[in-house]
């Protein structure tokens, strides 16, 4: 027999009522069916819920939303559960929502280049469909062949890309969103400008399903690019990778799709672990830039505008060494030494993780800043540090010295947060540039937001949210 | 003597310690210095106030708001007064806040692309400055001369380059704002990423003064064009226009920054009373597009892009003749031509006007409906329609049938509103796509506005402003 502890329940009535408001094939009770949308990918939260709600409409998350509003019952939306703060994961008696069955494509307008999607399709299938008609939705990230576009925009998610088309929340138009009340806040325009009042769906992208539910969106697409240029750059240093990024800007015609820095240790590790790697320059470098230019232009010429610029680069004395893609193959792996750093890192041990940003300008006095207070904080602790420098996103990782015991190092992970984040703060940063606050991050955002930000998050949850049923316990406590 | 009415007062106390509050030079009392603040371009509006306050410092905005808290006075912020809604005009015994003196550079930062700016610094001075500095703000309109930054943030401007960058809200990161209580939210970051809770800035953006004062921001910079080219193109219809821009932005690499859909009689008018304009083209077309496309890189062959995508277009039927400008020159003359058209219709009599969106794709759909039913409406009416088509941003304004009685024109104004906008409301589109709500549009806004929409304005106004304070009267009524 399985000894699973009894999962939490809701009174009879209220649980028909919820089942008949979800339709048939709309709910489940079935706890094999429910277990793994109760945990997150690292395994930092094992939830409960009283019942997994999966409706298929609009109407139906309305209906299943007005019932926990009359009886204050907790309603904890979830995606593609693919989120690393907790913010999907419930608790106690609640209801959790997955909006796995609302994946309608609503409609496509390659004329306004805009595509009208359901909350749960995946993002890859969003970039598919874009693709079939000749048009890109530019968001792109690891977690791509199984998030879905509704958590992405409630988590406003990052990724690759946001150095030329921006965060989740640049490539919306329009959203609907089903309220704490229960209301249908319909706002599907595809509408470029509308001065028309208050811009209410920007309330709901970032908020992570605290505010309402977001079912459907209206999103930017844009011509498919024909041309794109990669190189593998080894720079002076992070202040030399910061000067080379204005310089490929100005000279590719704003083109510079992703610029992400690599330093020598990450690197390494990839060269070390992953099989099939290699380094592409002869020498080692400190420092590696990872540049990629793209444009919907077959003749943009971007090849030839990424070896003058690198050429400019070296002259300056910014570039010390650099590889030019020359084939979609030699793209790919280059790329791999970038998107294998993560993993890579297992094989060293313990990391303790920060997902920070910092004005671009700032990442060279971050970087210096950090690894002076870590290292000195923890003799033999090594930096491992990569991330999307474009937009002065850092992934700034620290595993553990060699031989150290790894359980006793993890646990020390709130300290060094705390170095890491303070020298943050202190540059005008942020301690959560992608990844969102969930139940992980709450405590920074009380520790590092001004008593004004915290009351005002707080003024807006309770002018939407009065009995706090909509994902009660995430991003902020009312 | 003047015999202007009185103007409303303060009681004595409270204006002492606002006098003191704004301190010296920070206010006055005289009414010719304060009259040109209480009306607006169009005359449409002639307000009061009880104090003009002229604030240097955010602290010193901070200090009046408090004590107008304190006493539930009515306070009014107002950057260039341009605009076109009497947003910005006071009304009975309140208070009138300008931040032109808040003009201070307080910073840039080449390397971040980002500058940070008061509120009152003019448009043109804020271009300037980047410019200065190698880099772009690419917000453009034609009041550049005498708005202010701060205003165009609580609009959330529109203008000529959307289609490439934006609006004013898509250029900010970070923002600082005087709350209706007088606390200062500040949150002057300039990161491209920050997921930290709810995007507050994003609610003062366009809310047009209701919420709070914006006091500062911090602005995206990008790099300065370098390359550029610009077309004035006979097209078949305005269908043959929407897909030339999908061409136009594939072709160019999504360099099209200006897209401008002109009709014929629009053009008539200031061939006709705009001295020294000419037709670029030897034939009449019933329709045109004004393109331009830019690029930071040098050697972008944007001339060439541009001739390319034409002589497509030519054999694709789209378009029917096109010139290229040669040089500056000829680039400024092509614009002319557009820029002097809300000027040209005022020698053709009354004009009653629409800034409507639809979607970009429904654009030839939406001229031909209004076009239908306001001729069916006034037969002999003149359709002049111009305007932002790359963002699906069109001005439509109606002349007056010849010979008709401009007033009795005029005095239906509201009539042909209705027409209009029930058919950009039918499109999915908006009555107000760049200028506001204002105290001109409130009525539209609750005819077009679901009861979802208003009640959730209304709950983050009541929320943030439960006096009522801020800019009352205007955008919406709580």
């Amino acid at each position: 027999m399985d000894s699973a502890p009894q999962a939490p329940s809701l009174p009879p009535e209220i649980l028909t009522q919820l089942q008949q408001a979800a339709g048939p094939g709309g709910w489940t009770l079935d706890a094999h069916e429910i277990a793994p949308h109760l945990v997150e990918g690292r395994g930092l939260y094992h939830g409960t819920c009283a019942l997994m709600v999966k409706p298929a409409t609009t109407e139906a998350v309305a209906a299943i939303v007005r019932i926990c509003a009359r009886h204050r019952i907790p309603i904890v939306p979830q995606g593609g559960n693919t989120g690393l703060c907790g913010g999907g994961v419930p608790d106690g008696a609640s209801v959790l929502l997955t909006t796995s069955r609302m994946k309608q494509l609503r409609g496509i307008d390659p004329a306004t280049h805009t595509m009208t999607v359901e909350a749960g399709m995946v993002l890859a299938d969003v970039q598919r469909v874009a693709a079939e008609h000749g048009l890109l939705f530019p968001l792109s990230l690891g977690a791509e062949g199984s998030c879905q576009i509704g958590g992405n925009l409630s988590t406003n998610a990052g990724g690759i890309a946001v150095l030329r088309y921006g965060n989740a929340r640049d490539l919306v138009l329009g959203l609907e969103v089903v309220l704490p009340d229960g209301e249908i806040l319909g706002s599907l325009k595809s509408l470029r400008k509308d001065n028309t009042g208050y811009d209410l769906k920007q309330l709901f992208i970032g908020a992570e399903g605290t505010l309402g539910i977001i079912t459907a969106a209206v999103l930017k697409l844009f011509p498919l690019p024909r041309d794109q240029a990669t190189g593998f750059v080894a720079v002076r240093d992070p202040q030399a990778a910061i000067e080379l990024l204005g310089l490929a800007r100005q000279r590719s015609g704003d083109a510079v799709t992703s610029f992400e820095l690599i330093n020598r240790l990450t690197l390494e590790y990839v060269l070390r672990h992953m099989p099939g790697t290699v380094d592409p320059l002869a020498d080692p470098s400190a420092w590696y830039v990872l540049v990629e230019m793209s444009s919907s232009r077959a003749d943009a010429g971007l090849t030839t505008a990424l070896e003058d610029c690198l050429a400019d680069a070296i002259e300056r004395g910014l570039v010390t060494d650099a590889a030019i893609a020359q084939s979609e193959a030699q793209a790919r792996a280059m790329w791999r030494l970038r998107e294998e750093a993560p993993d890579a890192q297992k094989f060293e041990g313990g990391s303790i993780k920060h997902d920070v940003s910092v004005p671009v300008g700032k990442v060279p006095e971050f970087l210096a800043r950090a690894t002076n207070s870590v290292e000195a904080h923890l003799p033999g602790i090594r930096v491992t540090a990569f991330g999307h420098a474009g937009d002065g996103n850092i992934h700034y990782n620290l595993s553990q010295p060699k031989g150290a015991d790894r359980d006793a190092y993890i646990a020390r992970w709130a300290e060094f947060n705390r170095i890491v984040h303070d020298i943050v703060q202190d540059l005008g940063g942020s301690f959560s540039a992608e990844h969102g606050v969930g139940k992980l991050k709450i405590d920074e955002l009380v520790h590092y937001k001004s008593p004004v930000e915290l009351a005002t998050m707080r003024a807006i949850k309770r002018a939407l949210d009065p009995d706090n049923i909509m994902n009660p316990g995430k991003v902020i406590i009312p």
